[in-house]
């Protein structure tokens, strides 16, 4: 099943924010109900937004009437809907890039983004599992964080991507899971994934991550990314960086995995990357606002060992 | 209000899982019932348990009869209770020594260490509040974790007692109160605590203390510990060796605040302690079993810039 579709006419999209407890889909006829699902993280994770980005102009282009403007209007509210990843201002800007080509050219390039994205993250997911197999050496035990699976894709996933490939081709030792707080993406959506696939995984709190690699349960930190700037310094979920210090603390390598168009070469480094403060409640609470809720955090790249990628493998500077 | 204390033959202390919703006490007559509220952290934080392993084996010598090998063998359990923090243990012999003097000599002192606890936590307090100050030189911002608070101890506090002092000495800025998973006793009861005293104050998710620190929003981050080894390692409360680690590669004064009690000299280094595991389903819900909850983690002397005690300040190796 994929994360992201389309079908009818409209977007399709799992909910993820009633996982893992009810998989349901939610069918989204505007760009106010995309922006709403986007905003509420029910459609999340950084690959996923940029052909949610693409679909929504395609939705867009197909409106009746003198549209034109509207449509880079309403595009131009979709593309701010969330601030870091930088796939969604992508998705959109490629399929806003054809719009004037009519709705079935638009439709056809986010199809296109979507396809893409599938085959994209396969090669990605492969590639670092043979980096990491040939690095380790033997069954690879992984520390992972948030959720960059399946469910941040149309489907395989970034960083579970290779998890999964190295379970394919007997690699995958144990995954670590990060619970991900405020909002439990690595307990809700990483660990129903993998128990959906049937590998192996143990939930850690977000602060025991360091522990489990410091301990030697790990050998390898895999994650995802929001934005990667042009020097290299990573942008991911909040807790990706304290997992980046542990691990160059105890000498493994620390993996990133985004498909080319989550590197940003207009962006110098991460002290430039918009990072979204969300609202407070999520952490203490309805009502309460003595919280600072930082979504992303910045790994800087001397810490970063490899970005894979669907085209290569990086160290240090994306344009090196 | 004292977090626990004597009064009419038994123990009185607040039953810390109820807050900050409901403030309430807890009467204590026997010593399951002792040992009950010390495993569900009903009362803890290693001072606080180190009086409460005092108080306990006052309670089991003021009990009738011929119960001089009960007392030894109840106070071998309470001992147990929680394996990490050496307080517990270092109560319990305190008072086990003076047993065969009778129970009022037991009462004696054990309430004796109650008391010490309150004046060694001030003088602790204004030590580090002292040190910090000359440090850094203008008003301290705090990055904090758990809670190392008067609900730690009798009264006052370990690390929130040196921001109390800082915050009576017009030396604070603000504090940043990591939440702490997966029991929440930052949110819950540091947060409760600064909130009562007027201490301004933001809780953040665990895992966003790193960036708190990293984008200078922290001048020190200030810790307590359950345990320091011979040769300086930390064990405190998961998720405090990432603040280390953090603090290291931003430059800031990583402090540890506790008593000389608190010191092991009979453990040789943080890899000797027993790391309190505890049940799953406080992380991924009842009946759960995929996660490891450890309830501790070290920090390796080299990330420690100071221990403050009662009576000293260290760097590096207690025995130095």
């Amino acid at each position: 099943m994929r994360t992201i579709d389309w079908a009818d006419g409209r977007i399709i999209a799992i909910d993820q924010t009633r996982l893992p407890d009810t998989l349901t889909t939610l069918r989204i006829d505007t760009i106010d109900e995309l922006i709403d699902a986007i905003k509420r993280l029910a459609i999340r994770g950084a690959p996923a937004l940029g052909v949610a980005g693409a679909l929504g102009v395609a939705l867009l282009a197909r409106r009746g009437g003198d549209v034109r403007s509207d449509v880079r209007a309403d595009a131009a509210r979709l593309r701010a809907a969330r601030p870091t990843a930088v796939n969604l201002a992508w998705g959109v800007d490629r399929v806003l890039a054809v719009v004037d080509d009519g709705p079935d050219a638009a439709l056809a390039e986010a199809l296109f983004i979507l396809n893409e994205d599938i085959r994209r993250n396969r090669e990605l997911g492969f590639r670092g599992a043979q980096w990491l197999a040939e690095r380790i050496g033997h069954p690879v035990n992984v520390q992972t964080h948030c959720n960059a699976g399946g469910l941040a894709c149309v489907e395989w996933g970034t960083a579970l991507g290779i998890v999964r490939a190295l379970w394919e081709t007997d690699g995958l030792g144990h995954v670590y899971v990060d619970e991900t707080r405020p909002l439990l993406q690595g307990a809700r959506l990483t660990a129903w994934e993998l128990a959906q696939q049937g590998i192996p995984h143990t939930v850690v709190v977000d602060s025991a991550g360091a522990s489990v690699i410091a301990r030697g349960l790990a050998d390898a930190v895999v994650v995802g990314a929001d934005r990667i700037a042009a020097n290299g310094d990573v942008v991911n979920k909040i807790g990706t960086y304290p997992l980046a210090l542990a691990a160059a603390r105890a000498g493994i390598p620390f993996v990133v995995a985004a498909p080319e168009s989550t590197i940003d070469l207009a962006t110098p480094d991460g002290a430039h990357v918009e990072i979204e403060i969300r609202d407070p409640a999520e952490i203490v609470g309805e009502g309460k606002t003595n919280a600072l809720n930082y979504a992303f955090d910045v790994t800087p790249v001397d810490l970063v060992t490899a970005i894979i990628t669907d085209e290569r493998i990086i160290h240090g500077k994306p344009l090196g």
